[in-house]
């Protein structure tokens, strides 16, 4: 085996960890908690099938790729909850090291490919990043949606906190935001997410 | 919200489901069974970075939707072991009938393209197949590598059974194939795989 595949079978075997990171959404039918890989996969299924609605023009492959690769620093660095101020606050420095450590078992080419599409991700600027994370807002949304808003409900988050992440959905997707927007207010209006 | 972008919402939503789909195949770390969605994402990644060894030139977008894609028909016709004889009998006729009720809360340009491509990977036919499929083969090969051959030892899989189906990977990839030939012969002199 060359160096080269075996570095990349060895990143491939890490990234199973990922498997096991979970975040505060739960599953449709009031499942168990989400974990990130799964998130991933349903984001990327959704830039695809959503893409029509982007405000600009975009490369959906990238996009895909962006949401497949967007949480692997957390297999290191852990998940940040959405509306966790104390550990957001910690955020960027443990990804940053998280980002260095996991994707330097790549070959270098790989490591610094995938570095640059986390970091365009990261820095919200390209029309795939909006995409990206319009999706990134969207799938915990419907999923919450569908479970009657319980996840805002047991984190007791507030119509500005929500408003505050969802309302970037806008920048990827004036269309998506409409349907977000529609959404939240029922939630609000049925109590699920406080005023 | 126009029935299209709501009928889109819906298959969105009802895909989640795949996550809930079981395989034989365990998490690295001698973890819990992996779901669908997990593996579905695991192997598009791996599509994105093996790339290099297939043995036709692939468009790599295509095999990483492919690979995204091709376990949705599970959510109604559950998994089929690989190496469960009975079950595969009815295989066919299961998923057929599944792709159609799945794929049909799509809006139809994108029912009849997620459809062809599905059927383009069953068909075995194309690079981008060939190469999925070795995706496919290969992803679990690697975790069960990882739990010393766990998963092949509880089936009491023979290495006529494990050949029958890893050999394939050759069509997508001969230098991927030699790899996973190594594996194997190593489980099977350690007596993880029956002879």
């Amino acid at each position: 085996m060359t160096e080269r595949l075996r570095r990349q079978l060895d990143f491939i075997l890490t990234i199973d960890k990922e498997k096991n990171i979970l975040r505060q959404t739960h599953l449709s039918g009031h499942g168990r908690r989400e974990n990130d890989a799964e998130h991933a996969w349903h984001m990327a299924i959704m830039a695809y099938l959503l893409s029509e609605y982007s405000n600009e023009e975009i490369d959906v492959a990238k996009v895909m790729l962006m949401c497949l690769i967007h949480d692997i620093v957390e297999i290191d660095a852990g998940d940040t909850y959405a509306y966790d101020e104390v550990n957001k606050a910690t955020q960027k420095e443990r990804e940053d090291k998280a980002k260095e450590h996991l994707y330097s078992i790549l070959p270098d080419d790989q490591k610094q490919t995938l570095i640059s599409l986390f970091d365009e991700f990261e820095a919200f600027e390209s029309a795939e990043s909006k995409f990206a994370h319009a999706m990134d807002n969207l799938q915990p949304l419907l999923l919450n949606d569908s479970n009657d808003g319980s996840d805002w409900t047991s984190h007791e988050v507030t119509a500005s906190q929500v408003y505050g992440r969802q309302s970037k959905t806008a920048l990827g997707s004036e269309s998506l935001f409409e349907i977000t927007d529609e959404i939240l207010k029922e939630h609000i209006e049925k109590g699920h997410i406080k005023e």
